[in-house]
């Protein structure tokens, strides 16, 4: 079984993370959620994540349980955006050394929205991106920045905001389970027809 | 400001709860999420909904915070899906008169997926309804069962799964905050052109 690494800090975009924690899970993929903390706090104030509309989401490991050897089982990590959370992810040196790592191992690098930064600062540069237009500015110089719903580069995978969770989602149930599961999970969710999903 | 009451169970679909909750939050409308506990539990055992994908989600307030007066407040209620999650939504005696009283104050009822079911136990009978297709068999000798992503039926609102829960927060954002704001929240959303979005 396919697992994934789902990062959660205060402030992220809480469609974004559930939308792509659960639509995994759908496809048997083994989620866990990691609360990264800001380098600011030492500590978490509270058990759950704030996320930037209010929901509280309760991470399934905190960042202290991330060691080198229990990072290594996971097969994806996945960088969600909101602005505040996506500036806490991507500042955070243990981030950075994940996507760092993961993305050198050849294991699949996923960000959407302003989870896109971490690219930047995990120094993954000069390939296709795309992110929330919001920080358009801080990427297009140092990437082939573009405007598609999810731009795949080799085992970077990114996309654009909540609007295009789904498609991001089911891109990587496609790469870690394969087509014939994407169209299984895809079919109870009832998308309204001519949906693009990809 | 218009204020929602959004219900979540244990086993409620994390997307359908949150797609709503953040949606509705981004249209300026003042989102409490509420947990109710099963008939045959007295007290909830955990401060969160285990959702149906096993997202953890802190509610706002506790069943036991809902008094008749508490609830007065509110200008929307709203029932999320999820198999387990909408059984206990529909089969809570408590939510049972929230929805009957809200649908004969004119106030807005919505539901999505299985969170239909309480149309049914709450008698709202013999009107346009939809719901995610493994709860049709249930429904349709009672309401004039339909399959399109979103019906409206004067005040009751309902959906059919995670792939109409855009649809459905746009319209509960249209009908409690205008079709303006419907326009300005969908934008920063960045939907891939050519999304149905109604």
């Amino acid at each position: 079984m396919p697992s994934a690494l789902v990062l959660i800090a205060h402030g992220t975009e809480e469609m974004e993370f559930t939308i792509t924690y659960d639509t995994l899970v759908r496809a048997g993929v083994q989620c866990t959620s990691a609360l990264i903390v800001p380098k600011s706090e030492k500590e978490p104030e509270t058990r759950w994540a704030v996320c930037s509309r209010g929901v509280r989401i309760v991470p399934d490991v905190s960042e202290a349980e991330l060691t080198t050897q229990y990072i290594e089982q996971f097969d994806a990590v996945i960088v969600p955006g909101g602005a505040k959370g996506a500036e806490t992810l991507s500042q955070s040196p243990l981030v950075q050394q994940i996507v760092s790592d993961f993305f050198k191992a050849g294991r699949v690098v996923a960000m959407i929205c302003a989870g896109s930064l971490a690219a930047k600062t995990a120094k993954l540069l000069n390939q296709p991106i795309t992110s929330h237009p919001s920080v358009k500015s801080e990427l297009e110089k140092d990437f082939d920045y573009r405007e598609d719903p999810v731009i795949i580069s080799g085992n970077l995978i990114t996309s654009r905001g909540p609007g295009t969770a789904f498609p991001f989602a089911f891109a990587l149930v496609e790469r870690l389970c394969g087509v014939e599961k994407r169209r299984e999970v895809i079919e109870p969710m009832v998308f309204p027809s001519r949906t693009p999903l990809c």
